[in-house]
């Protein structure tokens, strides 16, 4: 292969500019799983007389699994789950009171401050100026937009998408929606399978930052995080640079 | 007044055709309020051995209204209420077997099956040949996409927008989104409160089509419904004749 060959080929594959940065939420702009965390923590020492730590935590999750079909995510749901779960590991000696408390959490929840995680208002002061930025994000619409509205970076984002489900499909129809071609589109996220591979496998591009909490239902198997294409960083504040260099390389594979 | 003047004014003030018409869906596509109704009598059934049937109804409203803030509308923000209720008029008295009973009424509520109000399918059918169709609803994202994918209907609009709230701003944003002049946009929908005097303040027009039952939340007083600008029409099938005529003539006051 001579010189000349391999420098259109090399122009060829290079990486065109990405217009549309599109963010997660939850976890990814602002800390959200701790408060799950912490809410499942206080529901666990409200039903330590009853029953064994393993055993609530278990149960809660093969109801919320269950309950998923019925309530969808967020917040709203979550605090349903846990009453039955409550119920049913106390085989119903749960008091009036108790309960009463399980829906004083999600009230707590539901009106806890909104915490941005390190470098996310700079990163996205920074990012404006040269792209398009996007919220997309999955959950409970009232709570999410509620979230939004106290983040303080609302402003920055021209266009904010609430969805049920991030499916390929539902990436496909969204950047056709905004006239977004896929190889100009980057997603960043915090959630392997809601963030990165249906993105990747609508033709998008996809920036992989986790966050030192996952939620079980958002694992994903080895096999499936074996795809090419994502970027891992380690901190939001390392994507103005990663966006620079790559519109002159190809995205590595993680 | 010279009739030559008189012809100037008339075809300046006569009214440009509609091109979207966008439609409420609970109570207006297909029913919702009843389910709500039949919900809260087989609460009342429940606490009735505890508490007079006045009281249950005066407190689970007051305690939805409290509640809106935190959990918007929707089936399960109106359970996590009703539970609440349960606790509180029985003064705790409540065991967690009905607590439980509340909680599947919430799941049987989400998969009832959606029934179509008479002549909505035919009358959408036929507006699609002429108008850009959307739904406009509020209230719980997940609740609300599974409701219209089981519609059977979905296929025969364009767009589709769950809202949180429907305000005077939220509509004019939506035009704007879509391009849509005021004066050819159409809202169709039984709330006076959220579908018909938004839409006039934002410059749009609107068809008012009552339902047989509203939740007290949505009324509105004499004085607020004496806004003109808006049609009452009784039955959605009259909706294709309305347009018709509309191309001509202004719409009449209600």
């Amino acid at each position: 292969m001579n010189v000349e060959r391999f420098s259109v080929l090399s122009s060829q594959f290079s990486v065109p500019m990405i217009t549309t940065v599109a963010f997660d939420a939850d976890d990814t702009l602002w800390h959200n799983e701790n408060l799950y965390f912490m809410t499942q923590e206080k529901f666990k020492r409200l039903l330590m007389p009853f029953q064994d730590v393993a055993t609530i935590d278990r149960r809660l999750y093969e109801i919320e699994m269950r309950n998923l079909t019925f309530f969808g995510y967020g917040i709203k749901g979550f605090t349903l789950s846990m009453i039955e779960t409550a119920i049913e590991v106390t085989d119903g000696r749960i008091g009036a009171h108790e309960i009463h408390q399980i829906i004083d959490f999600a009230r707590d929840m539901l009106r806890a401050p909104v915490e941005l995680l390190p470098g996310v208002r700079e990163t996205i002061a920074s990012l404006r100026e040269t792209c398009r930025l996007m919220i997309v994000t999955k959950g409970d619409l009232f709570d999410q937009e509620s979230k939004i509205a106290r983040s303080g970076i609302a402003e920055y984002f021209q266009h904010i998408e609430i969805v049920s489900e991030k499916t390929p499909a539902m990436y496909a129809a969204l950047m056709t929606r905004y006239g977004i071609h896929p190889d100009r589109f980057l997603m960043v996220g915090n959630s392997l399978k809601s963030d990165i591979l249906p993105v990747i496998a609508a033709g998008g591009r996809a920036v992989y930052i986790p966050y030192h909490l996952t939620w079980d239902h958002e694992k994903v198997t080895d096999n499936e995080a074996a795809t090419d294409g994502y970027v891992q960083l380690s901190h939001i504040g390392e994507l103005p640079g990663y966006l620079r260099n790559s519109i002159h390389a190809a995205p590595s594979s993680h």
